[in-house]
């Protein structure tokens, strides 16, 4: 299949198309992104790059980053993190306090504002520097050692991250949290702040999409298994409350972010990257959305 | 790969495993199913067989039926089933009002209670005789007329189905159900009582492996398309408010129903149904979804 | 203090200033009535009447009944009322099924729907021939064999009463219903179907301002310390989700109807009652509020 | 009627009976408060005094402190306090956030935590120095310079309130708190931490029993008007959850604080403290409204 030509057609197809959706306005840099930007960025097994649009440019992966930081804890946690955080698909947005009352301060799953914030508090617990190794894994997954945290979107999510200090001081109160509430914060704060393109998106992702191995070098970053577990689990909660829209319309294991970015992966085949800035009112870009539901279609090749 | 083989390695590891659970007190006829059964058959891509155990036995297939349902609104519906019922995954046990209040009257995804209400007031809309064209249906993607309610059952749902009176009239009084409400229910107590083995149910649910077609004859049931979307709603919705822990533990689309039957999918690979009475608090069966663990783990195949 | 005189400058000041505010509009007969109606009775405990308006016309008293069916209720019912109630103000809507779910079918109060329909629930198991005893009790304590229901308001509410349906179904699931459903709502859509004027409903609340006692021939009908404690109930759950709203500004217990009638006691001065069709969204009278709220500002007299 | 010596009758009957209950153990000097201490006191409209046990001894009035800064707030806020609280009765816990997230942040009275907090934010961007104020306001109107802070009550709210963290970085993301979050837990945690005897408390709250004014001086407080609903704010909202079972059983305005205090008034009549440390699951002293119970009973003298 002509991958290039499929990712030329969608470019094509949506390119000029005002989907509508808005963009963050409580994070300023994430308000002042051109609205028009688009790209994406398709890594193949075979090692082979497909793109078209605005792929080198470094934009906020936000959540994104939540997929790592669970890897992390997956490879170094001297602890079973799934007695800390479930992984069921939310009923709920992305950073609702109400689950939490009613399931004793366990989030949903990890890739809700409040299971990465316990994610984050048992990296800190088993890490040395958190900040520093999370950016030393992805440099090591992309082979890329320019991506970088952004102090600006970092000291923008600090100032206005109240609902967040809501969450970590709620899971406290309800004994879920081990660390001091700031610490916790300003690795999370860190960690929404990466600032990655779709090109380095598509390669750190194709670990996922590879058995837990780094495509050219072939090493075992996490076991096949646990490389599969996540996959399930981007399935099931990797668009806040939208989960099972994407996975309807899509059928790709994928996880997005309020910066606009998705990341999606066809396990054995691909890793998917796509970049378009406005958002749906889950919180999910809607031109990559439905970029990614061209993919699957014009390809035939969901996992389903 | 020996298929056989792996399913007696995962009889033998099983059988007389005791995981607890319990069966269900208000259908006394599923109260009384000897808690000792256990079957799995697995219905291969090529047309070949592999089971051990119960897999002859008739028993209540619950929810499953939700999945032949869907697929009958899908083929003859002349509206949109998706402004009727969502396809997101649920945060709430399988019969919950809560939610229905929250989002007005539109049920979260097909496969809770809820939702399969709202189907069956669909089919009565558009088909002459529902009851006896689901069974037509069943008859004709198992090639097995043998096929029927149990009346008994049905009568049992019947006399304590006060939740899903109280259901059904409240997304009534939300202005969701068109239909006569005892007729609607008629039909979904009936579809629940439906009785099938776990050969029956393989068979069935090799058309959601196979595109949408019979595999003997190759008769398209439904697009191909619309057979992956179905799987990609069982994938986030299959199991109540465990989806993300059987996606997570298992890694297939599947539907299980109170009854104590699993029916799962690897597209383009198999369908397999596995039976064993007792449920965990969710609404599952315990040794179902561990022997469904232990099959994509012998064989390394979930679809991630 | 000259009470006429203080209900002349309520009528002066309210009757032609237009509140806005809806009528019901899943009951016809209440949808039809003239929007302009608006009446004021005040039964002094002198047996002295001060009134102006349309204090002589029926309309559907509605939720009010739920006053008059937990009086039966305390004095004929042969077991523990609050085993089957509680007293709690709700913070939900009169309707809502949520709590219910959270509470295990114990309704919050009996004076929203689900609260009403276990008191109904409850004088089915204790009288021979609630819907008669009702109506023989509220000519007994106004003395006027008039009162009666009405069988359009009946069928209307019995036709669209899907909400109440499922609220009796679900709390049947749950285990607080033990007569049969069409029983139970045939009795409470009659209750609520009862057609009295204001002048009668000031004469029937005199019960709950006088200790308990028919005024004029010092009858006992319930013991002193029960009519307190229903006034108690009216305070903290006369106004559906909008009892403290009321507390506040009116300062007297009251209980309000769907049909725009609100009774209020001042114990052992005055019952008052008042009609204005228009309710705001929480379904109470907008200016029969504002009326009573008048009231106890022009004469100082909340009980606080 | 002879107020002393229905008060020794209600400390025979209640002093040695063991009601059960718990000390909250989140705040090690209420934990360590002697379980037995059981004491009232009732200050009469004529000025006289009545009393038994330990009525002179300070204990913590927790949320007792949340009716004087309301008091405070509605004497100096040069905004309207009912735009940023409700006064409605909360359906749930003192301390729950899952109703802020439905109602954008307006807290549903100014009696649970939320709604304190928000009071106090009120009070930071009104008065210069709330701490020393609040102090002055209790000084005042009990003619007692003696009452002060307990600092290690305060260090104590301090390092385990992370709850109170939650709400109120919570209620700042929805946009209702204006001032920094550490000023109004500083604030908020030392009004809690307020030691008082149900003699100062007694005398503190006539004030309520006594429309607005000081009951020796006859000064003017508040207006007789303001009194009177703050009275019915502690009627419908005073007792967390369990507002109703008060008003229902004990028929007085009041607020009670986990300290295991209780104030209510009778207006016109008295106002009563009431302490024993021993909480109900609701937060609330079990023998205190006992005694008040028994109060109201053995006077005749609700204000219903």
């Amino acid at each position: 299949m002509d991958y290039q030509a499929i990712l030329n057609v969608i470019e094509t197809q949506l390119k000029e198309v005002d989907f509508g959706g808005s963009v963050p306005d409580y994070i300023p840099e994430l308000a002042a992104v051109p609205k028009d930007k688009f790209g994406m960025h398709l890594f193949w097994i075979t090692g082979d790059h497909y793109a078209f649009g605005d792929t080198e440019e470094l934009f906020s992966v936000q959540s994104i980053s939540k997929v790592f930081t669970l890897t992390l804890a997956k490879m170094y946690a001297k602890e079973n993190v799934w007695k800390r955080v479930n992984v069921e698909p939310s009923g709920n947005p992305f950073n609702s306090l109400t689950e939490l009352e009613r399931e004793d301060g366990i989030p949903r799953n990890p890739f809700i504002n409040s299971g990465a914030l316990v994610i984050a508090d048992i990296l800190l617990t088993h890490l040395d520097d958190p900040k520093t190794e999370l950016l030393d894994f992805v440099h090591h997954i992309t082979g890329d050692r320019t991506i970088a945290y952004d102090e600006n979107v970092y000291e923008s999510e600090h100032q206005n991250g109240y609902r967040n200090y809501a969450l970590v001081n709620y899971m406290k109160a309800l004994g879920n949290i081990r660390n001091d509430v700031e610490d916790i914060l300003d690795f999370y704060f860190h960690q929404c702040s990466l600032a990655m393109s779709c090109r380095q998106l598509a390669k750190a992702f194709m670990v996922y999409a590879n058995k837990g191995r780094i495509l050219e070098t072939n090493e075992d970053i996490i076991a096949g298994k646990e490389a599969k577990r996540i996959d399930a689990i981007m399935q099931t909660c990797g668009f806040y409350d939208e989960a099972g829209e994407f996975t309807y319309r899509v059928g790709l294991p994928g996880k997005s972010g309020v910066g606009g970015g998705i990341v999606a992966v066809h396990p054995g085949e691909y890793s998917v990257a796509v970049w378009s800035p406005l958002l749906n009112k889950k919180g999910n870009s809607k031109k990559g959305m439905r970029a990614l539901e061209e993919l699957t279609e014009l390809t035939g090749s969901s996992i389903f």
